[in-house]
Order: C-alpha cells, then structure tokens, then sequence
C-alpha cells in the first residue's frame, strides 16, 4: 500500500486548480479575451528592471561555481547578511546572517518551520479563512490543524476565541497578514493582543507558543499603511518570507525563513530548521537567484498596479450592491455571497464568464475570493459582468 | 519541545562539513595552492556552452510570466515531453510527459518518492556503502533503513543478502550507480539479477517492492561503458534524477522523477508523488531552469576531465601501494584504509594536507572516499603527498 495520504493528496484536484483547467478549456472555446479569470495568485506586474538587469550581469561576470555550484545548506553568507542588514534598517530589529535560513519560496518556508517545531500530537492554531496548504503541511508533520474564527465584520482573529483555543498541545500560531484569501491587514494593536495573549499563556502554564507569519504579501499594501513586523512585539516568533510576489518571481521558488533571535532557544530551533530542511531533502535554495536577491533586496514590482486594481474592483462592487471585505493588501478581495451556498454562486458567475474561488477552499463558506492580480483592462472588462450578475440577484 | 530529529540532524555537522570548515581555515593559513581538498561532490567542469547561451536567450527573448511565474505542481508539460522523448530515443522505453516530475534536484527527487511510497514501519533495503542522507530521508518517512552489504572485492550489492533481507515489511529497494562513494557501475547482469529477485518475491510473497534508481551520475562513466536503464528490467521501477552533475548545476535544484509506466499501479505511484510533492512544501521546480533543461535535454558538461583524473589517480595511487576499487564512474575513489581506522588515516593525510572523506560517513568503515572532480593540476600537484602518505605505512 502506498501512502495514502499522499495518493489523495495528489488525486484531489483542488477547486482552484479545477477552476484553471476550466479556464484553459473555455478560453480555446470563446477566446481569452472573453473569459474573465480571478482565480489565480500569479503577478501580473513584470518583475522590476533591477532584476533583468542583475540576472544578465551574474551571467555574464560571475564564475559557474559562485553562479550554479552548492551554497551552504542555509543559504550563502553574503545573501544572508544582506537580507538581515535590510530587516534591521526597516525594522529596527537585531537580526544577523546566522537568523537567517534561505528557502524555496514559502512553502518550504512553512514545511521547514512546522517540521522544525512539531511532535506528533501537537496542535497548529490557524484563523479562518486561511490558505488550504497550511493544513497539509501541518497534517504531514503529524500534528492537528486547529481552525480559530476571525471576527464577522473586520475578518480579523477573534481574540476570546483564540485564548479558548490555546491548549497544553498548543505549539504554533500561523498569522497571514496581508491575508490570503481575504486581503486584510492586521495592525499593530492585533498584533500586539495575539503576543499578549501567548505571553500570558506561558506566564500561566509553562507552555511556549510560536508565532509564525506568514508574509510574502508584506509589501503589497494600499493607502499607506504598513504591516508590523511581529519580532517587534513577540520573541518566539519566525518569519516565513517569499519573494515570489513582491519582485514576481512566483515559479523562481525563492525565499526565507527569519527565527527571531531575541528568543530564549533561538540556537535550537535554528538548528532544527536546518534539521529540518535537510530530512524534507532542501540541499539549497536555488543559487543564481540567491544571488539575485543579493543584489535587489528591498525593491519591489511596480505594486501600484494591484492598488489601482483594487480600487476600480472594489468601487465597482460597492456599486453594484455586493458585500466585501475591504482589502488592504494582497491582490484579493473577499466578496459575500448572494446566495448562502458559495459554489452555487461560482457555478452562476461562470455564466456571466466570471472565474471566482469558492470560500469553501479556504474553510470558510458563505464567501468567494477574487484575485485582482491581472491587466487592469481585464477588470474593466468584467465589470459589466460582475454587474449582470449582481442584477440575476436582484442587488441592484 | 522541538522536534529532536531535525534538532539533532541539524547540530550533528557532518564529517564532511566538518572538512569543508577545516580546508578554510587550512586555506587561509598556508595558502589555498597548498591544501589538497578531495572532500566534496562539487562539480569542478563549467556547464557546457550551450546553458550559458540557453539561459542568455531565455533571459532576453521569453515573457516574464513564461519565465518567471509558476508552472504546474508537476512541472512545464513541454519540459517533461522534451525529457520523455529523449528517454525513449535513448533507453526504448514508452515513457510520456505523464510520468515526470521535475523537482528541486535528486534530494527532492527522493524525499518526494519515499514519502509517496512510505508508511510507517516500513523498511527500505540500501546497499553499504550509502549516500548517507538515504537514512535522513527514509527515517523522516518513519519508515525503517535497512542497510545490506556488498562484495568486499567488486562493492557489488551482494544478492544473497538481499534475498534473505526481504520482509514482507519492505516496501522499496534504493540503488545509487555510479556510485557514490564507490563510484562502482552496477552492470546488466547485477539489474537483472535485482529485478529477478524482486519478482520472485513478488510472486511468492504478493509483496510489491519499488526499486528506486538515484542516478545523478549516470552520463558520468568511463571507458565508454553504459548505465542500465531500470525501466527496462523491471516494470515497479521509479528514477530519481538530477541535472547537478552532467550540467554543472548543483546549486540550481533541478532534477526529475520518472515513474515508470508499465507497473501495474502507475496512477496511483504518480498520484502520491504529486501529493507529496505538494505534503513537503515543493510547488514547483525553479521555472527558468526547467526552461532551460526543455533546451539542453541530454547535453553534458565535458565529462572527459573526470575521467582523466581518474586516470591519473587511479595509477598512481596503485602504484604507491594503496588498495583501491577501480571506480567506472562519477568522480568518487573509494580507497582501502592502510590502517583498521579509517578516521585515524584521514587524520594523518591531514599531515600531508590531503582532505579526504572517512568511509564511516557512508556506513562502511575501513576505506576512505576520495572526491577527484578537482582540476587536474590539483592531483598532479597533490601526488607526492599521496606518496609519502604511503610511505608512512611502508606501503613502498
């Protein structure tokens, strides 16, 4: 018998894969520029000219061995530091090379991380709504999946229910913040509760909570507000980073992780990060764009572009008659439901040529996610659709 | 409490990082020119022209969605046509872009089959002397490492301990040739027999076991022999390789999986790869060099300078007095330690700076592994330190 977990895993299309498959198949059907796809995450931006730019001058100067050959396992000396130079400059934090781990992208971030701290048995507390593969990733570590409800209007974590939640089996905490699917920021002043809370819990019984972030929309935030940096208010915590959005680089698989250094084991659990990657087979991060991230750390993709995106969107929708969660970040929109059955609404829009993801795929029903990141047009576009089929509603 | 394993897997330096750290600090105090550094697997021949000019024109010539953004979880299907069809055109097998699966290098390549095949308890059968990180990838898999020996004089797997080995437990077999330490080529007659023996005790027992073929070495072979292909000898067969040695890539992390289409179980094999792909955390291989593999598929680097070290130290190390197994291929030298302590031997070629690797390290002791992809002028240089290493245990 082969692993069955993994046998389904691998035989269970997820809903957004369907969704791009039927997509494929309907654009052959009626041409591209008739079907309006926002079920996908991938940057519709360019990456920045600083990478172009970088990429051709490694090829064209640096040696094959410092270009392609083995970094160290954690990632090369010079990268690390840079990175760790660049989060204390933002951030005012202590970090070094040594508290940095290069991975491929944020799901090794995640897998590394989970596998680094958990034992069987042990519980992994996520809000709702939450992107579907932190239950994999926390389920191949052997450990429970612990879904916590966010607050009905704010789609921010419901506070009492995380403290009713907290358990002795509790190990980690995973925040998204910008939120995948629901494009909400959490402030300093939620920020600062959840490490309250977690700290009270250790005072009360022993039991040390990490906080893992999940970022790699850091950067992609509107209006001018900014995403704070969890070291800063809560020692035990790692940051799990991705370069695939903010520089468009999605299919590079480049990141890292960051372990908090102010924490008390922070040797240990760096070496079972290390440990960690070794026994899930990540030798190194991709070198040439190790050594990309070396030379453009700190810049981004032209994120204007989701932010006018989201504006035009979300204006539209209003109008419309349609309920959603205001997003400040990230390149989605959560968007209530008319009806209560959020795959019966998916299969409609599909008529009006409208590709949306059912809230069900990320444990929370009732809603659907529209992903702005595509060609503003393709937004103007779809507005009349968007708009019929709020009137087949009778929203309007 | 954190996840001892991984805690362990990565405080434990191994002796090879641990030489690697050494020939540094070595290098810094008497001159890089003047230590001998046959410790790492890094190829030392740049990749073949045609990467540099692939990746050049990729850079300037493709969209950067095309590049840079996600493939399939599985990989570009005209990636994995391009490899299938060179498979078939070179090993006659029926292979289609179905059966791939590119991923992150011939680590991920393995961790992504065994967890695919893997339960709990489970035992998977390696022959002595291993790639050590065999046991770190089947023990996260919590199944159980069965290491089995090989004939002293040929470090052939030796059949009939394999014969009475199998359990109804096992449930894959892993074979790595060229070898890695040995750098051993298993012939037609040694697949064959493995295959035999395989099906016997299929047929007897009703036990299915997997043979697993880890051959990132496989182009790396001399005196114009040839590598069996598995596929053609025994039907449950998977391939696990990787483009680290034959393109001079080791640091990009690219690789494939092939499962071979004529086992019974097929779906169902490949179906678990695809989910533990996804369980581990790796979305997809690194894009630009998937598209660029599509253009140098079954191009090598100039394999020739291995094989004239080879040469070159092989004869002379014969000619000092050491026992040495005649490698075929990869850039390894498995010597016969003079002295019952192989760690002791290589403590005293340090004397001489000579870095080379205890056979411990790959579960057999009393030999040492010695790495000869170096440039050549390093050997020639490095000979006479060779030889009065010989001398000191009068082997002259």
């Amino acid at each position: 018998m082969l692993n069955q977990n993994n046998v389904i895993l691998g035989q269970n299309r997820s809903a957004i894969r369907e969704l791009f498959e039927y997509a494929k198949k309907r654009k052959t059907e009626i041409g591209e520029e008739n079907v309006f796809d926002f079920s996908i995450g991938n940057p519709s931006v360019p990456p920045p000219v600083e990478v172009e730019t970088a990429l051709s001058d490694l090829i064209n100067t640096a040696s094959f061995e410092e270009l392609h050959g083995y970094t160290s396992a954690h990632g090369c000396y010079s990268v690390r530091k840079v990175i760790a130079d660049y989060l204390n400059g933002k951030f005012n934090t202590s970090l070094n090379a040594e508290c940095l781990y290069m991975t491929c992208g944020a799901a090794a971030s995640l897998t590394i991380t989970l596998n680094a701290l958990l034992n069987e048995g042990d519980e992994v507390i996520v809000f709702v709504p939450y992107f579907p593969e932190y239950k994999v990733y926390t389920e191949h570590a052997r450990a429970k999946f612990v879904a916590v409800k966010c607050e009905e209007k704010t789609f921010l974590p419901d506070l009492n229910a995380l403290k009713n939640t907290l358990s002795p089996a509790t190990k980690a905490v995973i925040i998204n913040s910008p939120n995948n699917p629901s494009g909400v920021v959490y402030g300093e002043e939620i920020i600062k509760n959840i490490a309250e809370i977690l700290g009270d819990f250790y005072k009360k019984t022993g039991n040390a909570v990490y906080l893992i972030s999940d970022e790699p929309y850091r950067e992609l935030v509107y209006d001018g507000i900014t995403v704070p940096f969890i070291m800063n208010y809560y020692s035990r915590s790692i940051v799990c980073y991705s370069y695939s959005k903010s520089l468009s680089l999605a299919g590079e698989r480049i990141g890292y992780i960051a372990v908090n250094n102010a924490m008390e084991d922070f040797l240990e659990v760096y070496a079972a990060v290390c440990g960690a990657g070794r026994s899930l087979g990540f030798v190194c991060a991709p070198s040439l764009f190790q050594k990309l991230i070396e030379r453009v750390c700190g810049i981004t993709s032209d994120i204007s572009v989701y932010e006018r995106n989201r504006n035009l969107l979300y204006r539209a929708l209003i109008e419309y008659g349609y309920e959603v969660v205001k997003p400040d970040g990230a390149f989605y929109m959560f968007v209530k439901s008319p009806e209560v059955d959020d795959k019966a609404f998916v299969e409609r829009a599909k008529r009006y040529e409208l590709l949306i993801v059912p809230g069900e795929c990320f444990g929370y029903k009732g809603y659907v996610r529209v992903s702005y990141c595509v060609n503003t047009d393709v937004i103007e576009r779809a507005l009349p659709a968007f708009k019929s089929l709020a009137e087949s509603y009778k929203l309007i």
